[in-house]
């Protein structure tokens, strides 16, 4: 069997996300939402005369985009790589494209083998909302305090438990992880939270992203992003930002 | 009766372009197709409780998107600009913006009080479209001269006749403009065009930009701008680059 690695750019807008919960790997939730997953397995299934099993290097949240997603599966398959890309990219919706396409070694798994992942969180700072960017950006009318989020945000280097920001439903797994970068820019009437980490927990970024708003917002006090984690308390921590601000913009390998 | 203009951001995806073709000014077509300049309307009139007569700074095709299009209506209503602005960002769907709205003198109208409009031709310039840009570029898989292109684009500075990159069955006026400013820069793999002029005929940007595409894969010889120009004919020019790269940047008054 081959393993091939797909690297995919999406537009989440459309779509219940990469994968509904308790899904199968084949992408179909319960109520059979369209998910960018089952999109690309019944492309694939088509091209390759095959149940594929498409393994994503993590979940995105309905509305939430990718620059990069990146997904494994095995295929008995000898369709060239380019040749698939190609298929794939006239088979698949516009809003999903194969940007890569290439053969990785039998034991590559898209999530266990992911060593970081960068996310990308885009807010829009601006008294009146964008037409042209609603569906890619947090529109945000309160004037925020960038060199204040930056400050409180440097609390989230290195490795934390991060349970105050994690999805209160989803908690089987372990909290801990390895945040090496976490960076505000602004530019223009846009900010941006990059954050790369080991590994993120459901809704680690959206919540990250809503506290720092909140305290961009002067709504917590200074000091209170390294009381908000050593809470490990969800209930500690800001609002969850909405989707289309996020996107998955790399995963390392 | 007081004279307000608004500025507004669309994207043009969803509409058949600021107005159609023969259409009233209350922007209904002959088939009643959905255009900005309609929509508008509509939530004028509903808002204003009166029949709003709209002037563009000029249209902009299906597909077309503006970040600051103008366009200004007489009204006997009192209401605040704040208010109305908000009433109208309210009222509208999220693809159309007002992001300004002030009272100008009773003589102002926007298209014939228009000194300057700015146009951005946005193409990207990959091997695979992007799904998460593709409503606002063009894409283009062939390699680009960059350099090429803007040698040639300088040929279009100043006044000249532009009837060789006017669409063949919209010649009533004169064809005669002044571009103050073309330049072309690359970024990444994305060229943007960005043409300042004192007015645009119909296709004119969306026509040089084809022609500029074309010089830079290689199709016509040195100086052929200087010629095309020179032609004075439709047919000596590129094709007509697709409307969704393009976006009404800034107008001039």
């Amino acid at each position: 069997m081959r393993n091939i690695l797909l690297e995919i750019e999406y537009d989440g807008t459309a779509y219940a996300g990469w994968q509904v919960q308790n899904a199968s790997k084949t992408g179909r939730g319960p109520k059979g939402s369209v998910t960018v997953q089952s999109t690309l397995c019944a492309a694939l299934d088509n091209i390759l005369g095959e149940k594929v099993m498409l393994t994503g290097s993590g979940r995105t949240d309905a509305g939430v985009h990718a620059q990069a997603q990146a997904a494994n599966f095995h295929t008995a398959s000898s369709i060239p790589v380019r040749g698939l890309q190609k298929a794939l990219n006239s088979a698949l919706p516009p809003d999903i494209r194969i940007t890569a396409c290439r053969e990785v070694p039998e034991d590559f798994h898209a999530r266990y083998s992911a060593k970081w992942k960068l996310y990308r969180y885009t807010i829009l700072n601006s008294p009146i909302q964008s037409a042209l960017r609603r569906h890619y950006v947090f529109y945000c009318d309160y004037p925020l305090d960038v060199g204040r989020m930056s400050r409180e945000a440097s609390a989230l280097k290195g490795t934390h438990d991060f349970s105050s920001f994690h999805a209160a439903e989803a908690k089987r797994e372990s909290s801990v992880r390895t945040v090496r970068r976490i960076s505000i820019a602004k530019k223009g009437d846009t900010v941006t939270i990059e954050i790369e980490a080991n590994g993120f927990l459901k809704n680690m970024v959206r919540t990250i992203a809503g506290t720092l708003i909140d305290i961009g917002r002067g709504r917590f006090p200074a000091g209170s992003m390294r009381r908000i984690l050593a809470a490990k308390d969800r209930k500690a921590a800001g609002p969850t930002a909405p989707p289309q601000g996020l996107c998955l913009v790399k995963v390392w390998y």
